[in-house]
Parts: structure tokens; sequence; C-alpha cells
């Protein structure tokens, strides 16, 4: 973050990301150091606006190359001579594609390489090239892993675990025995892929037996898995995520659970076993499933829901008990009036 | 699971579980090498069969040996001649003890052997016969683990724990010093056993000072806790968890919480400090209690529910706030009628 | 806890509590070995009262030396001769540091001294004088350690990170890289402090593209992080949590979350993106904030609690929707009447 960052122009950009870059307004040779919130701009930066009402702001301010929205183009008249305006599509996406190629430090990947000689790497263990293993990392026996992924500190992947190519297990991620991961996944530090699921079978007298699981986690390519959140193995069948999908920290995904692709599972999000969630989930913080839940595809719901049936048709809902989000809106705003409700249905009762 | 499994017979399943298996239809010679969920049935598979919808599906599957249920003998005829099917007055405890005896595998357990050279144990550490220590443990001074005890890779176990006969502690678990484990318990990947309670004085300032904690976290026989799960020690007490009860992920158990026995708490639930919890409670997804509430023996609680009081009487409770639980069901299915409830209330109010 | 504990006078304790003990009543040689809660005393012990209620039980109790708030001192007549009583304005804090003074027992800080030489310490790390690191710690590349500090075993401090003098890391603890500590932070086991946002770009396909989160996470002083909570680094900007705040067990304080001086954030809470929250916040469990949320000064929020917008006003709040907290403790009786309200609403119109 200091001034001896190297400067990026405009045109490096715009060069690199054709289809994302469809216009530019002022001059390619402006550059920048480093990105800006929108909400704290420092000189020489690059910021990102998707809205007209900070048009004005961003014009004052200190930023030398923004990039906006196209459909902005029509208010960006009079830009000030020191500032470049590229127009994308999607200027967000814009954004991070930019970022990850000139801006982002990586200081975990970027001071390690090739195997720590204090990692514990065991012998059956098949590591593809460019696969780097952190300090005190158990890679346990018959494990694979594709080439360019990272392990880190203190990692621990059980027997027989498969990781595709260019994945990134984050330090302290534990990995139990025969789970398989896609390419390209992401586990964020202290979450648990592939412990014992929570099922027990019960005696007469009260006493639980735990039902051993010998299913697996299966992450589809993609997936993204946040910090101490638990995924816990299948009884029989395997526990899945699907291609693409993005889960948040404190989640608990029960034995068995079925997730589709592209889901986006936010923050202490919990399902209890067995449910089938369809493609393209979208869930609140804190939302929960009850057991052998169906969802599905196209399902948001909003944060601290409670389902406790199925979901059979795309759409919003919200609440609980679960409603369509509109009617769950509504139900919200009248308990804040179920106070005044109670007296005026006592003073309707007295007339009586 | 692939097809070089060994084959069991149903005689074997039979022999193994005098008290589980009542009685055998078909030939006890027939045999199978791998279970299989009701919902995908594989060839050469172990079923088991609570209910009575399922029999048609079951007998044109190709599983080959069936666990069910004593009760359903009369509608058990005309069976398949290629499947034997073993009657059991429980067949999920059948199931448990079967598929412990001769399916499962632990790879975790199964690949490690003795104290991993590159563990860390203290000297003055008790370790009994077959206890097995992964690599990267740090068994601290003076703990003592019982015969047959497993710890896994990278986890902590500090000083002056004693771990009972029989335990499974997983990768990465955390146990702080003092506490104490009985037999036969088993601890889910990142969970805490053990830190420092959440209770603090204030000065006149607003400033926060930890009340140091010298409690223990005590887990008497055959407690099991799940990943990412947090329980406190106690302040100056102990937080006590009691024989057999078994908790699920991501649940906090805070300082000087007492379980009784037998207790069933799923995922995320959380227990402010002091509460005192009766035997065989179970508890619902999400649910919580406040601080200092007792708990009567026999106690279930819905999902999601928040309880602010003491429960002085056995029984199902839902809800925030926590009712008795079929008004619970009721209010819930009145919340669905709120908007159109506050409608005619403005209707009749209208009308006076 | 045994008997040989040594011998600690009333005297030593109000030596060395100038400004909190006031008053004395009985013989300062009278001494004690230990702490007793009030609901279980035990002999040669020291207790604390802070109500009146309790006072005629502590003098018929085997407790020696009591330390009681100052206001209850017209009620203490006729005390044991065998009791010293301490008077003080805040017993609590007291007890807070007369336990850490004489008392307190920390076997992990007492067990470990200097660097183990199984910890994996970064040629480029600087510790100042009086670091320990834990067995299986990692210390990556440029980090900075203060002076007293404590990083427990199979920690992973990564790249860059900076921690100031007297912090506590627990064992199994994730620091990302580039975040910084102030002095006497605490972090409890299986905290994750610093692992990327949950901040996704989407493409016309419905595909999540992660936003490289480039800020840190910045503790001020004398903050506390639970066990199995997780802080997320900045987007651009850094996630910052002011001095003397406290958090507890399990929360989620997600990327760009701003929180003031001495906060008390109870377990299983939850704050979405860019929340802004004032100092002296105080939240029940399982209390969760939306995205984008700023929260004024002198906020207090009721456990399962549900904020999504904006809190300008100081006060105490509860409820989902939020409410004054007076009214939402009517809301949350007037819920108890939902069922008989739709009946007698039933019945009014049935009579139309």
């Amino acid at each position: 973050m200091t001034n001896t960052a190297p400067k990026i122009t405009a045109q490096q950009i715009k060069d690199s990301l054709p289809a994302l870059i469809s216009e530019a307004l002022g001059d390619l040779k402006t550059s920048f150091r480093r990105m800006s919130p929108l909400e704290n701009i420092v000189p020489d930066s690059l910021v990102y606006l998707l809205k007209d009402r900070q048009i004005e702001d961003v014009k004052k301010s200190s930023a030398t190359v923004v990039i906006a929205k196209s459909s902005l183009k029509d208010q960006l008249k009079d830009l000030p001579k020191n500032q470049t305006w590229l127009l994308s599509p999607n200027p967000e996406l814009a954004m991070v594609y930019a970022k990850n190629q000139f801006l982002q430090k990586t200081p975990y990947h970027a001071s390690l390489e090739g195997i720590h000689p204090k990692a514990i790497v065991d012998a059956s263990a098949v590591l593809e090239k460019n696969v780097t293993v952190g300090a005190g990392a158990v890679i346990g026996p018959r494990v694979k892993i594709g080439s360019g992924s990272f392990i880190g500190a203190n990692a621990v992947i059980e027997a027989d675990v498969v990781i595709g190519a260019n994945c990134t297990i984050h330090p302290l991620v534990f990995i139990g025995h025969s789970c398989e991961l896609g390419q390209r996944c992401e586990i964020k530090p202290q979450a648990c892929i592939g412990g014992e699921g929570y099922g027990y079978a019960h005696d007469e007298k009260g006493n639980h037996y735990r039902i051993p699981h010998s299913g697996r986690v299966i992450l589809r390519d993609d997936v993204h898995v946040g910090s101490n959140t638990a995924i816990d193995r299948g009884s029989i069948d395997d526990t899945v995520i699907g291609t693409g999908t993005k889960i948040d920290n404190l989640c608990h995904l029960a034995h068995n659970t079925v997730v589709g692709k592209n889901g986006l599972i936010t923050a202490q999000f919990g399902a209890a076993g067995s449910c089938t969630i369809g493609n393209n989930f979208v869930s609140g913080g804190k939302a929960a499933l009850g057991g052998h839940i169906t969802i599905a595809d196209n399902v948001q719901i909003a944060g601290m829901s409670g389902v406790t049936g199925n979901i059979e048709k795309p759409g919003a809902y919200g609440g609980y008990p679960i409603q369509d989000l509109r009617e769950f809106l509504k139900t919200k705003a009248a308990m804040l009036h179920l106070t005044e409700m109670r007296q005026q249905l006592k003073q309707l009762l007295k007339r009586e």
C-alpha cells in the first residue's frame, strides 16, 4: 500500500480484458497504483462504479482510473482530464480480473514453494507438479493432489483423499479419508470436510449408537468452503456439493446433503441430514433446513428463515414458517403491530 | 467399494447378533459385499428396512440381504428366491453392529499405529498400551491417555488432561489443560474442549476484564462432540457433559453448563453460561438457551427455539418464546395468517 | 484443588487491591486456599457476593474470606468469627484481580517457555523478548511478535502479521497474512482471523468469481476472540475491531465489518459484510446483522434478534424485525396469544 507500488495503465486493463472493457473515455496512458473502495478513495487509485448516484463523487475524487457500468455512459459528460473511465458490461467482474492480475498479493502462496521440509507427507501419496505443501501439514497414505494445488500449514489430509488441480486448501483445514475435491476448490482455515455424520441408532434403554458413516464428501469443481464450516460425510451414499457452489463461514451441512450447481450459501446456514438442494440456490445468513427437505432449482431463501417442508417452485421465500417472500415481508411488517392488534381485539371483544 | 470386497453371509450376521436377529426368511448362505441406502440399491448389497411402504421396492431390487423390522413379518410373503430377510426388533441398531463388524473402513485408524515419530509427546505424559498418536499431535506435560485411544494428527492436548480408554480424538482437536474425558468419547475435528469461558467483570469506565476460568470440562463416558463445537471450561466449578450425550457440529456450550445423560444436541445449538440440563434432552437444530436456565429430564425442544426461562416438566416444546409443542405448532400455523388477521382487524374496526 | 494449595490471607488481598477493597470486617490474618462459587462453597475458600439474598447462606458456610459489595454493609451484622469480609465497590472486579494474582493456574503458559524446538519460525520473523511459541506452531516470513506474547501449539501465523505485546494466541488459531493485533489480545483455539471475505462477482451464466480481498483484519488493544469464530479480512479497506471489544465463540464477522470500543458480542453472532457498529455494543446470543448496517454507540440487542436496517439511537432493542426492547417484550408476550387471537377474530367475523 505504499507509493512505490508499480504503476498499471488503463491501457493494460483494457488490453487484458477485451470482453469486459467495451470502451474507454480518456487517456489510456493514465495509470493507478492501488484500488480504492468508493467510500474512501485515495490518490492514484482504481475504483469501480455500479450506480449513477456516486458519479459526481468519483469525478471529484483523486481516483485516476474508473471502471463503470456501460449503461452509465450518457451520464459521463465533462469527465476530469486526469481520469480515465473504462466502460464495462460487468464492472465488478472486470475488477476481479484486474485485481487478480495486477494487484492482489497472495503472501501465503508467494512465500511458499514446493514441499516444506517440515511437512509430513506419506510415502504413498501422489503429488503432481507444482504442488505446495506448508509446514506441519499432514498428508496421509494414497492421497492424490493435482498440479498447482496448495496445502496450507498444519492442514490434515487423511488417507485416500483425492484433490484436483489448482485447489487452495488453507492452513488448519481437515479433509477426512476418501473425500474427493474437483479442480480450483478453495477451503478456508478451520473448515472440516468429511467428519462422521450425526446419525445414531438407539436401544430400548435410551442409549445412542453412532451409525458408521462410510460415504464420502464430494466437492465438484470450483466449490468454496468457508472457515469453521463443517460438511459431514454421507452414511452410505455421499454428501455432494455441486460445481461452482460457494459456502460461507460457520455453516453446517449434515450427512448426505446434496447441493446443486452455483449455489450461494451464506454464513451460519444449517442443513440437517439428507437434504437435496437444486441449482442456483441462494440463502441469506443463518437460514436453516430441516432433515430430508427437497428444494427446487432457482430458489432464494431470506436470512434467518427456517424451512421445514419441500420447496417445489423456483422463487424467493422467507420466514419461519416459510412463505413466499412477498407474503413474508408483509408478515414481518405485521409483527410490529402484534401488540396493537392484541389490544384492538380486546377492545372489540369488550364492546360485544 | 469394488466387486472384490469380501462376501459376508446372512449366517454371519445372524450368528454375530443373536439378540438383534430374531428370525431369518430365506437361505442363510446368501451373501452381500456392501451396504446400500434404500434410495439407491446396488447389486450384492445389504439394506435395512423400517417401514412397510418400501417392501415392494426392496423385493424388486438387487439387494441380497435385508434386515427388516420384525413387526413387518406378516407382509413378507412371496419373497424372491435370491434374497434373504433377517427380522430384527431394532433393524437400525442391527445395521450399526453389522456395519462396524463387517464393513466399516476406518482409514484414519487403520493406516496408523503407535506413536508417530513426528508426534510431540511430553516426556511426563503417560500413554497406556495401544494408544495411537498421529503426526504433529502435541501432548502436554502430565497428560494421561487410556488404552486403545486414538489422538489424530495435529491435535493439541494441553497439560494435565486425562483421557479415558478407547477414545477417538480426531485431528486438529483442542483439549485445554486439566480437562477430563471418560471412556469411548469421540471428538470430531476442529472441536474446542476447555477454552476460557466468556465471563467479564467491568469497571466504571466500561472496560471489561476476563474472569479467569479455573474450572474444567468433564466429558463422561461415551460423549461425542461435533466439529467446530466449543465447550468452555467452568469459572470455578466444572462444565460437565453426562454419559452418552451426543453433541453435533457448531454448538456452543458456555462455562458451567451441565448436561445430563443420553442427550441428543443437534447442530448449531447454543447454551449461555450456567445452564443445567437434565437427562435425555433432545434439541433440534439452532435451538438456544439463555443463561442460568434449568431444564428438567426428558425434555425435547424443536429446532430454532429460544428458551429464556426454566422448563420444569418433561415434554416437547418449541418456539420463541417457548411453548408446549402442540401450542407452538398452532402458533406457527397462525403466523401464516398474520397479514390476513391484520386486514380483518382493520375491516372490523372500520365497521365500528 | 488439594489442601496443599498455599494459604492467602485477607491482608494480602486488601494490600494488593487498595482501590478495590474499601474496608475489612474481621481478622485480616484469616486465610483461604481456593475460590468457591456461591452454589457450592467448600472449606477454606474465598467467595464473592453481589446480592443481599445470599448473605445468610454465606455466613453459615465454610468460606473463610468474602468479598462483598460495599452497599451491603448495613446488613453485615453478627458476622461469624472465623470469616473476614472485605467490602468493595466492585466485588467482581476485585475477584478477577485476586484470582489472577493469587490463584489462577495457567498450565499452558506455565509449562512452556521460549521457542519450542518443534516450532517452525521463519528466519525473517522478529520475536521480541519473552515470546513463547508452542510446538508445531508455524510463524511465517516477516511476522513481528511483541514481548511477552504467547503463541500456542500448532497455531499458524501467516506472512507479515504484526502481533503486539502480551497477546495470548491459543493453540490451533489461524491468523492470515498482513493482519495486525494490538497489545493484550487473546484469541481462543480454532478461531480464524483474516480469511478471505465472502464476496463474489457474477457472470451472465450464473458463475461466481471471488473478489480478491486485499484488506486486513485489525484488532486493536485488548480484543478477545472466541473459539471457532471467524473474522474475515476486508476487500480493499480493513475489517477493524475496536479496543477492548470481547467476541465470544462461533461468531461470524464478515469482510469490512467495523466494531467500536468495548463491545460485548456473545456467541453465535453474525454480521454480514460492511457493517459499522459503534462503541459499547452489546449483543445477546445468536443475534444477526444484515449487510451494510450502521449501529450507533451504546446499543444493546437481545439474543436471537435480526437487524435489517440502521439503528441510529442508543438504547436496547430486540426481535426480528427489530423493535425497541420494551415493544419487543410485548410482541413476544403477544406471540403466546396468537392462536387465541386468530380464534377470537374468527368468532368476531362470524358474528358480523
